[in-house]
């Protein structure tokens, strides 16, 4: 209680303009973004999304017709309903499923018909709002952490609410349901398949409820076609069936409910729906806990609201623009969405890679897209939202514990092994480094230890382990393969292993892992000046080109990007890169020349921290804050199309949170960040004393609009333009003395 | 325990040769018979039947290329399967699911190509075995009430159980189910759309369990086509997909779940299957209690066996040929097929055209093909089978109270509106009338009052009604409408209820409803000698042809069958059709007519008591037994086509049991019999002495083998060829004395 009063009182902004008030959830709705306007909460399961990805030409982007990874994107126009539980960014489809649509007339079941195109749409955190042309029907959905809350605004007339399992952003397929009454429908679908693993595959369980007993119910589904006299005598076959008469369990591939009711003009029908990974029994129990009986639309909204500004208000910022404000908040918005929470409210969560149940007294995560989010979100967890990062990685301690290897990509239980590398490592150890520790941190290095060393017919981490080791580099297995990339991952997570190591005593560990670390070497061509794919026989491969693998198309040896895209990717070891290269000069021009020739990918993980190695060099700092402001004025704004691209769960925005605040972490696994500059006149970083011993961070900006000539911590001035993390937190309030 | 033993003296038989020896499940098994050769008891709701009618052109008849209606047909080659709980003996398609299947080698889960021939076929009541060709499998398959037992011999080597969700004999879709553990499977699917009435749906729920744990499991699922590169990237696309690694709720159209086993040479698996058509929990409670541990398959089938006896030996025939004993037993066999029990063991069912839960004390009942069954089958029942009669009463009763109507063709819960009339009147009033009348004979006439008197908007049995009570028959509304039909069944229902009227002292509505009956007298066409079609303007129906609508062809006014199948069909009033046509010779020489030029058909209901007919006049009654003798001789036989056609749920055995007995119940709801000459030398018929007073009744052949010349009833003469239920059973013997 003290805290959270000491909190509110911190934390008072102007009455006017609250945090929350800079969110715009329509950031990154489009070029790729993936992100949604769904209603959702911080780390919320449930959000409940417009969903406008199929049923109509009027669509530019159908997930039916090409790779598409997000329910909504900003310029398609025909909605088919809202989607409940949904990634948000992330280049996958999966989720997306639960589809709620309010419809007017004579029923019709069909998406392709009873979509609707939509105008007046407004979203702030936790509500979401617009207005169906079709049937001048007024959307409104807000959500809880397990539920969501629908209030349709309807004409007069016949008005309908259809709920839509056949169909969602999964390629999965299948559900089943039944009517508990008239009101309140509960069950299941099944999801999965992120990334086209065909195994990844896990159930959601759903209870429905609404708040007005329907003049009729029932369910749809899709029949098989038939052949000759059956055709002929199933008016049915091969259409939408409506069973008018039937409330019993039904289940199938593409089915659906459907309620109608007799509306008043202007009548609000609210839909509440709960969801769970565990259990039906679970989803209603959520459902009952977070709506009990009386709860109103508007207090779920305000509720929404409220946990969202308190969140947000952990970092307060001053100065800069609105849109440089916008920007900001929209960022720490994002970065809030996933990893997301896996439990119910009871506690109880499906057990890693298994059919089984288990109860955690802690929260329990999931969605870790760990190959995006192990470069800076963790980072920022841990710095101003300890409590969670400390949860996240009890998250990943238990997915070992259950699954015998840490996550690499995880989804709702189930292990995709989407991307590569061992990234779990990186996140554990710089945590821990940094002072997370409520764990135990020797079976997090047998787990560690285990996938580092397994052979590679046993390693689900690192299949190709046995060559790395032996050689110490992965050469390349196949034309397309991701062989450096994999390698660059496995350097990477070995330096951080080697630390740890080194932090328990384990010096013999600690030397292997750290000589491990240092095979990046063997990658490097002289030639070309940058790294190379290394052929079976020892060679490198050829013909090479270090520009191939740009745009996404297929590179020898790289993976989502080229070899400028990873060349620089040695962040443990950024100095003996260059001195690889040559020494300082040569590698401040070269990667300067990355940018100027615009090799830069800013909408991909592997070089998003290149900005940030020139300020390991003396003189050179300015080059880093010229392009981070760049980079930040260019690629972040508060449009739609305001990511570089793929949000990655929040990595893109987490670059711009710690860009915009004047530091980045730019060594996963190492508690150290660089300095920029920052954004704003002042930033003030709400601190846990609990875990900091400090109760802020402030960061301030003084002097004029050029290159930062100096940086006081505290009173004292920084010799440096890197700084650990204890000495981050030690200095209470940081200066920038700007040119 | 008095009245069991006494059973047992009482029906002391050869040892060699016992009732349940002559029965042969084949029979009926082609020609559209439609009964199935599969494992069950007497009135029992699971069937275990081989399922031979998909997946491959060796099959001459198959369920998704035509109008199909069994799971079996003796002509047919490849098998997919054992169907669990189907219908014996009907006209259009349902039920029929759960299909089980071993197999051997690499896992198949496509029903096209893991299907076999077979060899070896076998089948006594309770018991099926064959051997699959492919496989060198020997499959056994034996029942209870409500769960089955298979027993499969496999050859070293991997083998492999399949359950397959996604087909079925019903043109439902859609299943539900999910591992209990490795052993045990519980779900549901979806059955029902019975003569393509697309509401009447039902879930049928099953827990399974195979007796070894196996090596692997898992499920499978036919995958939604994909389109352009999602099609690229997911492999399973359009296919059946293994599902290894998951084993919680899985749901769709066309699922299954495989198991894997490394078996000996000849070793066994043995798999149980229990349904319900309440819940899952009491398909496993069925499972546990008629299968408790350590029962053995053996002693299963033995079980089964026995009951089958002690049903079939209350009826003991002497004399007669063994392939007249065969078709005796085998039709009395058929006979207790249809209605089965509904209820759990712990007496909960499904409410009728509800989706609640009820509770029953007596056997309830379901399979109710009443056009069919109200002619002869519940005659029978009520003679020798008089509890389970009493108890179909009840459930008749049930329905009524339930769902306000009394039953028309009921299906697990469903009222299916399959064929016309009102033939739970005649049904009820009948039992009634015997004597059978531990129900509230009041309430019964009340819904019967009620079907006779609804107008026809809410008149869910009579729809027509309105016209038929304000002309006194049905006009055409259509060509080919079946107005005729529907006004004969409504003529014969009225006379029941006018004969309970007047039982119950309801004079008015006794007349009322006589009044009624007769009303056929309006479709008399003098010209043409037949009944004739009416128009809505009162003229009959033009260019009329009596004898179209042979065949299942369509045909103005009449359903399945023409005018010449149901010009008789006055079996309340013969002597006043007898009238119309002009007196006793031109009735009688126009029957014979029908017979002699083959207009009669004898494979189906209208007309099938034609031949009884001619004993309503002195002199003509030879011809009663002229024709029963050859129309038994020519259409019932132990062979597989040995049914005159479709079964109709024991409709054709009735016809055959009480014919070859010597006499039949030509008028349903009127408490007669006809005599005709009996095909045994004696027929012992076991009474229920709680129902008749008496222990049994003995029918008797003397003399030669030509015409009855007299007929003894104890030691009197009778002084007719027709004789009431209540002098029947006083008898005690009754002796034909032929010529």
């Amino acid at each position: 209680m003290l805290l959270g009063a000491a909190l509110t009182a911190f934390l008072s902004v102007s009455a006017q303009e609250q945090p929350v008030d800079y969110v715009n959830p329509f950031v990154g709705t489009t070029n790729y973004g993936t992100t949604n306007p769904g209603a959702v909460l911080p780390q919320g399961m449930m959000s409940a999304t417009p969903f406008n990805v199929m049923g109509s030409d009027l669509n530019k982007y159908d997930k039916d017709k090409q790779w598409w990874s997000t329910p909504y994107d900003v310029t398609n126009k025909y909605l088919t309903g809202f989607s409940h539980v949904n990634l948000s960014g992330v280049g996958c489809p999966d989720m997306g499923s639960l589809l709620l649509m309010p419809t007017t007339g004579e029923l019709n079941v069909n998406y392709r018909q009873y979509g609707s195109e939509y105008t007046d749409e407004e979203a702030t955190p936790g509500y979401y709002k617009n207005k169906l042309s079709k049937y001048n029907i007024q959307c409104e959905m807000t959500a809880t952490l397990h539920t969501s809350r629908a209030r349709f605004t309807f004409p007069a007339g016949q008005s309908n609410i259809l709920l839509n399992l056949g169909e969602g952003l999964t390629n999965e397929s299948g559900a089943s349901m039944r009517f508990v009454n008239d009101c309140e429908i509960e069950g299941s679908k099944l999801l999965g398949t992120f990334c086209y693993n065909p195994q990844a595959v896990f159930p959601i369980y759903f209870v429905m409820r609404i708040h007005k007993t329907p003049e009729k119910r029932g369910y749809w589904k899709k029949q098989r076609p038939m052949q000759g006299p059956e055709a002929e005598w199933d008016a049915d076959a091969g259409k939408y069936k409506l069973y008018t008469n039937y409330g019993r369990v039904m289940s199938g591939d593409d089915i659906g409910a459907w309620f109608t009711f007799d509306t008043q003009a202007n009548e609000t029908l609210e839909v509440s729906i709960g969801v769970s990974f565990v259990s039906i029994e679970n989803a209603r129990l959520n459902l009952e806990t977070e709506q009990p009986v009386g709860t109103t639309f508007d207090k779920l909204r305000a509720d929404a609201r409220a946990k969202w500004n308190d969140d947000l208000s952990r970092i307060l910022v001053e100065g800069g623009t609105k849109e440089q404000k916008g920007v900001f908040y929209t960022a720490l918005y994002h970065a809030m969405i996933h990893p997301n929470l896996l439990q119910d409210v009871n506690g109880q969560y499906p057990m890693m890679e298994s059919d089984s149940i288990l109860t955690t007294t802690h929260n329990r995560y999931t969605v870790f897209s760990l190959w995006d989010t192990y470069r800076n979100v963790h980072q920022l967890m841990t710095l101003v939202y300890p409590e969670r990062q400390m949860d996240m990685i009890r998250t990943m301690m238990g997915m070992y514990q259950e699954h015998g290897w840490f996550p690499k990509w995880e989804l709702y239980g189930r292990e995709t092994l989407t991307m590569e590398g061992d990234p779990s490592i990186p996140v554990i150890v710089d945590s821990w480094m940094k002072g997370l520790r409520d764990f135990d941190i020797n079976l997090a290095y047998e787990g560690m230890y285990k996938s580092a060393t397994t052979p590679g017919k046993d390693n689900l981490m690192r299949p190709d382990i046995d060559e790395y080791i032996k050689r110490g580099y992965c050469p390349m297995e196949s034309q397309y393969d991701n062989s450096v990339s994999h390698a660059l991952e496995y350097y990477i997570a070995d330096y951080s292993l080697s630390t740890l190591a080194k932090a328990l005593g384990k010096k013999e560990d600690a030397k292997m892992f750290y000589d491990r670390s240092m095979g990046y070497k063997h990658y490097y061509c002289k030639e070309f000046g940058t790294l190379r794919p290394i052929l079976q026989t020892g060679e490198f491969y050829s013909p090479f080109d270090p520009l191939q693998g740009a745009n996404f198309e297929p590179s020898p040896g790289f993976h989502e990007g080229n070899s400028w895209n990873y060349t620089f990717y040695v962040p443990h070891d950024v100095k003996g890169l260059a001195k690889l290269m040559g020494g300082q000069k040569k590698f401040v021009d070269k990667l300067q020349m990355v940018f100027d020739k615009n090799y830069y990918d800013p909408a991909n993980e592997p070089d998003i921290a290149y900005p940030y190695l020139f300020s390991y060099f003396k003189g050179e700092e300015w080059r880093t804050q010229k392009l981070v402001k760049e980079l930040l004025a260019k690629h972040f704004t508060t449009q739609p199309n305001g990511l570089p691209g793929n949000e990655d769960t929040g990595t893109m925005s987490s670059w711009a949170i710690f860009s915009m605040m004047g530091f980045y972490p730019d060594c996963p696994g190492v508690p150290e960040y660089t300095f920029t500059l920052p954004t704003f006149d002042k930033v003030t970083i709400k601190l846990d004393p609990a875990y900091w011993g400090a109760d802020k961070l402030v960061l301030k900006k003084e002097g004029g609009d050029g290159y930062i000539k100096e940086i006081r911590l505290g009173d004292k001035k920084s010799s440096s333009y890197r700084i650990t993390h204890e000495n981050l937190i030690k200095a209470g309030e940081i200066t920038f003395v700007c040119e």
